[in-house]
């Protein structure tokens, strides 16, 4: 029976799945763990005040001597942004790609932690190897360059997981993604694929990234004043397309926004993004070229209110203003939860005299993932005996489930699992075993974890309705009334036009603790309970809301 | 002059302009208004807590010896929602179509105020007359049945307000819009347009509501559950074509949420539903017939937490939980802002063992809005003399313009409005003219405005980070310290893990008091002033967050 134990490789999913975001997977094996990716997530909606959140990893503390180091997929913030969180926990080696390791040292650096932390650089082709493991990083393709799937060799078979990946046949960057090695992989037998179903709802193939940067061109040609283009900093083949319109139409290039600023000039030193040294400027200098001589790169693109972009389109930018004739090219698509910010800011961008163009008006952006064509592709070159689709949302998974059915494969050979839901496999069977710990860490401000569900019912009440305060001064030893009560209120009614509101209600307050003192209640916290019922009622009549009540007793 | 300006149309967009929502728009002609449409809004992501908001009607409140009554172009909510908050400062006459007077009528029901309220229908192709004004009702295609456009025939020309519309040339309902009527009106001449820019960003044609039926037919032939639909309850064409569908296939009807019940019910009344009594079931008997004999229609498309679906699929449903074989259909698009609701109970339908089929998968909703050809259609049958984009976000009326300009119009006859910007025309001629008061009053509970920028504001910040209260007695006659400083909490850090930071916060609280006594500042402004400052200093250092600090201070 040991044996037998030491002989089944764990899949452990401590993130990713059922959502968009944190993604991290533990892959198991005797006495051995590597992890793949460490990534952040962005707060839900009733998550008031959370900053961000990152995955749970009690389990990988629990087993901190088998952890032999984090396999880096590539380096969005949803793979990588959970690091210096995590090593602080747990410093083991972080390997991956260039470019993807320069976004981590840069995070690093940030944390003031670069120093401490062991970071290793792999080529595509190249291979990590563990006692049990051998880590073949595979060249692939996503909307951001250096992009890597994984072919993890262990004593039971290979796990391919793809990462985030999308099929171009005309990549920006030269080398197209590896298919020839998946096929290889395929061919020699694949004991379990891993597959990002983010687009798995889409039919067909995702546009190549050159085909918006014809259209980027196209708009470029006709454009008589500045352009200004918001996307993603981390997207640079997006970024030296944009680069190249701007050569073809002798424009300078100006950076914006401090990841844009830091990201681009990463890039170039990295040899990701070429711009030569005349054609790029600062924003400092664009008043010092015609109009139809500049382009601005922003960020911004989520609409988010302290970015650039927000800034010039809400005249808070200290040096770029919107003039008439600027085109402004959205290109980017919004994360699901910030469509209204960037309606909002489009709308501010027209009222301002600009030309917006975005996804709804012309092609200037696409997505990053396969959709079901591509899957299919990916599905067919490896052959696995066993499939997990992985990042997405439940509804996504499930989904790929179906393509996969719809390929051949028997359905008790896919694994839609959730977050900690461990799949134990060897060479001829797979099975869901037991749950390990996982969740989400919610990070506010220096906090981590300090913010729980009492503090966020409470932050979401607060939310609604605001607080209403009542202090009142009792003289202990006879029991009576020395100063107040005394309301105070925020966030509930606007209290200098609801004069009469509150005096009614420290007249309740006064009633309630009149009858207290009559029946000898002597008992604060009784005391409280009474003020709080009474005068939540009363509010709750009078306006239909329910303030949090703070009742403060003051003995003297 | 006087002649002059008694000679001039008014047009006063109250609501509707650079927003989805709270339509409303006043036309004005010397002793007359009246008043199109009267509609709600939904709140923005920073109206923390509130319910809804409607127009600011000041400007017809200034005017109301002028004002003749309200023509209401459909029943959506964003036409006829603040109807029962308006009547009752402005309790004019209410003319519309029959279903659309059905849904005010229950409306002004649930708010006690219906017998007070002069409700005139009016069959499409009949007309209102004022002294100066013939309004006349022209049958239209829009998401809900009885939809009307309106051409106000004023002493200066006809003004055409296509409403809301799309062009269906094979509506459920029978009657196709009435092209021939705006055909008529363009040739012989309309001074000014105003039309629906909601899909002004769609190329082509809106999907004809029939195709959508077609395709719940194919998805009930494969269903072998029960089907559960979610739709807007107003849509009876689409409730209709559910029907049709579960009638084809033996399935009986259950209706679940209350206004999906209530409104069916009123629409087979009223004879625009029809659906056999032996075919209506209640909810309660669901479970007497077999899974594949039942359909229910439901309300909660928009993921509505308290609406039908959430209940169901949370499983918080007193008669529906989820079995395996259901088939869910969501039969509705997300309104803006509300995508991750929607998201989160598509993925919680799958996680209970649903079946879930939504537009991303299937076409099962189509908009009820004209997209650009349809639009094209209009603008061409009409042929204004002036065009004003309506019922649109800013985007939308300036794409809207556009496509105007595209069909040749000069652009010095477009006039993109903002509301309360009046717009005066005469037979040859319109401008701009003076603005009038207009904005949005937000209604919380039973406050109707009572909720301000300053609440708003605190209530944000307690959602960010919490309130932090001290409260410190004094005594008056020796000015020291009698009880406290307490401190109390909430939504900003869980106390009961936080002990050390709080004891820490009170002796600073406690150090800034004496610091003051010492100096022998009196004045509470002042020491409150600098408690605020110390303590906001301390707890960002520690926390880097910002709780609103309430610094209470009882003399006795």
């Amino acid at each position: 029976m040991v044996m037998k134990n030491k002989s089944k490789v764990k899949v452990i999913p401590l993130g990713g799945l059922g959502e968009i975001g944190k993604n991290m997977t533990a892959i198991e094996y005797d006495n051995e763990i590597i992890v793949i990716d460490c990534g952040l997530g962005f707060p839900d909606m009733e998550m008031y005040g959370v900053d961000l959140v990152i995955p749970d990893i009690t389990y990988l503390l629990n087993n901190r001597d088998k952890v032999k180091g984090v396999m880096l997929t590539h380096g969005h913030e949803d793979h990588i942004g959970a690091l210096p969180y995590v090593l602080k926990q747990l410093n083991v080696p972080v390997y991956g790609t260039r470019l993807t390791l320069g976004l981590v040292e840069s995070k690093l650096e940030e944390h003031e932690m670069l120093s401490n932390c062991t970071l290793l650089e792999v080529k595509t082709g190249e291979e990590v190897k563990t006692e049990n493991f051998r880590i073949e990083f595979i060249r692939s393709c996503h909307s951001i360059a250096d992009a890597c799937a994984l072919a993890i060799h262990t004593p039971e078979g290979v796990i391919v997981h793809t990462g985030d990946f999308k099929v171009d046949y005309m990549p920006i960057d030269g080398d197209v993604i590896d298919l020839h090695q998946f096929a290889k992989l395929g061919s020699r037998g694949v004991l379990l694929l891993m597959a990002d179903s983010t687009n798995v709802e889409r039919p067909g193939y995702t546009v190549s990234e050159r085909i918006i940067g014809d259209n980027l061109t196209g708009i470029f040609s006709k454009a008589k004043g500045r352009v200004i283009v918001a996307t993603f900093a981390s997207n640079t083949n997006r970024i030296q397309q944009i680069i190249n319109s701007s050569l073809f139409y002798g424009r300078k290039v100006a950076f914006s926004g401090r990841s844009m600023e830091k990201i681009s000039s990463m890039a170039m030193e990295l040899g990701y993004m070429k711009l030569s040294e005349d054609q790029l400027i600062s924003v400092d200098d664009i008043n010092k070229y015609p109009s139809d001589k500049i382009t601005i790169i922003t960020t911004g693109s989520q609409g988010e209110p302290m970015a650039a972009l927000s800034r010039i389109a809400y005249s808070n930018h200290r040096k770029i203003t919107i003039e008439k004739g600027d085109v402004v090219i959205i290109s980017a698509s919004p994360i699901p939860g910030n469509e209204k910010l960037i309606s909002k800011l489009i709308d501010e961008l027209f009222r301002k005299g600009a030309e917006v163009i975005y996804n709804a008006l012309e092609e200037v952006h696409v997505s990053g993932h396969a959709c079901q064509e591509e899957l299919k592709l990916m599905h067919t070159l490896i052959k696995p005996k066993f499939f997990m689709p992985v990042h997405g949302e439940y509804r996504h998974l499930k989904q790929h489930e179906l393509l996969a059915e719809n390929l051949g494969m028997d359905s008790k050979n896919i694994f839609v699992l959730e977050n900690g839901q461990v799949l134990e496999l060897n060479r001829n069977s797979a099975a869901r075993s037991a749950k390990v710990t996982c969740g989400t860490v919610m990070i506010d401000g220096l906090g981590i974890g300090d913010v729980g569900n009492i503090v966020l019912r409470d932050r979401k009440h607060l939310s609604q309705d605001g607080v209403v305060t009542i202090v009142v001064t009792i003289d202990k030893a006879s029991f009576s009334i020395l100063s107040g009560p005394d309301i105070i209120t925020r966030g509930f009614v606007y209290m200098k036009e609801s004069g009469d509101l509150i005096n009614e209600a420290r007249g309740v307050v006064k009633a309630e603790l009149d009858k207290c003192m009559e029946s000898k209640i002597k008992d604060w916290f009784t005391i409280k309970s009474n003020i709080k019922y009474s005068l939540g009622g009363f509010l709750y009549n009078k306006t239909r809301r329910r303030p949090i009540i703070l009742p403060i007793i003051m003995e003297t």
